[in-house]
């Protein structure tokens, strides 16, 4: 099989967290463990891209979680070094071949391209990527 | 606010999708809509990442829908006219100013760099971007 790496592509963050938080060393690991709430600020041209979300909703947030280690394949899972090492794609570990972030978090407020949100773990300046609806069941798609 | 999509970053797609779906045309919308099994061809380079992954565990494949027009900010969800145009952010559209694919599947088994997973709506060739575990209980990370 050919190497797919071969063929690269682009990806062109749509916006921008604003957090509390500044550095990944005071991050929690996961949204769910303490994150603050945090606003995505979106550019103005995928702001049609919006339209039809909600305050309430759950939406799912893919991140480019520039501080990572793209060269890092294992990892003792949460930095705990007791826990024998796994591989990268075993854990959530930020540090893996394509630092792409995923958080669910809830919908708190939209004004315009700004979007409040709850307990997000992303940090300060983290390039958003994409915004996807949490799936509900076959029925309400 | 400077516009973010000032910096982008590159993916290197980590392997390929096998898959009999060979058209977009006949994938279905979502994996629990009828999707095939299908294979997921990782390259060697990234191997040891995928150390401590089993058969039987739940995992989100991240992909890039590599036949998405990145231009569009608006569809008909589920592309039912019928139904008012929605914000791309707001439905899982393929079509997507970054077209990366979230897709949850089961491993129903593992032979070196290829894994076999259930459910996989992505087409034959889709390059592969990320594996994460499925989250579950904070207890039990």
């Amino acid at each position: 099989m050919a190497d797919s790496s071969a063929i690269d592509f682009v990806v062109r963050p749509i916006g921008r967290v604003a957090s509390p938080l500044t550095s990944t060393a005071d991050a929690p690991r996961q949204g769910d463990e303490g994150a603050p709430d945090a606003y995505l600020i979106l550019d103005s041209e995928v702001q049609a891209g919006l339209h039809g979300i909600g305050v309430g909703d759950e939406i799912i947030v893919l991140t480019w979680l520039h501080e990572a280690d793209r060269s890092i394949l294992k990892v003792h899972p949460r930095g705990d070094l007791s826990r024998p090492e796994q591989g990268v794609f075993n854990t959530r570990a930020s540090s893996r071949p394509n630092p792409i972030g995923l958080h669910r978090v809830r919908v708190l407020n939209i004004d315009g391209q700004r979007m409040h949100v709850s307990e997000l773990e992303a940090i300060d300046g983290t390039p958003i990527l994409d915004l996807k609806p949490v799936l509900g069941s076959i029925e309400e798609r």
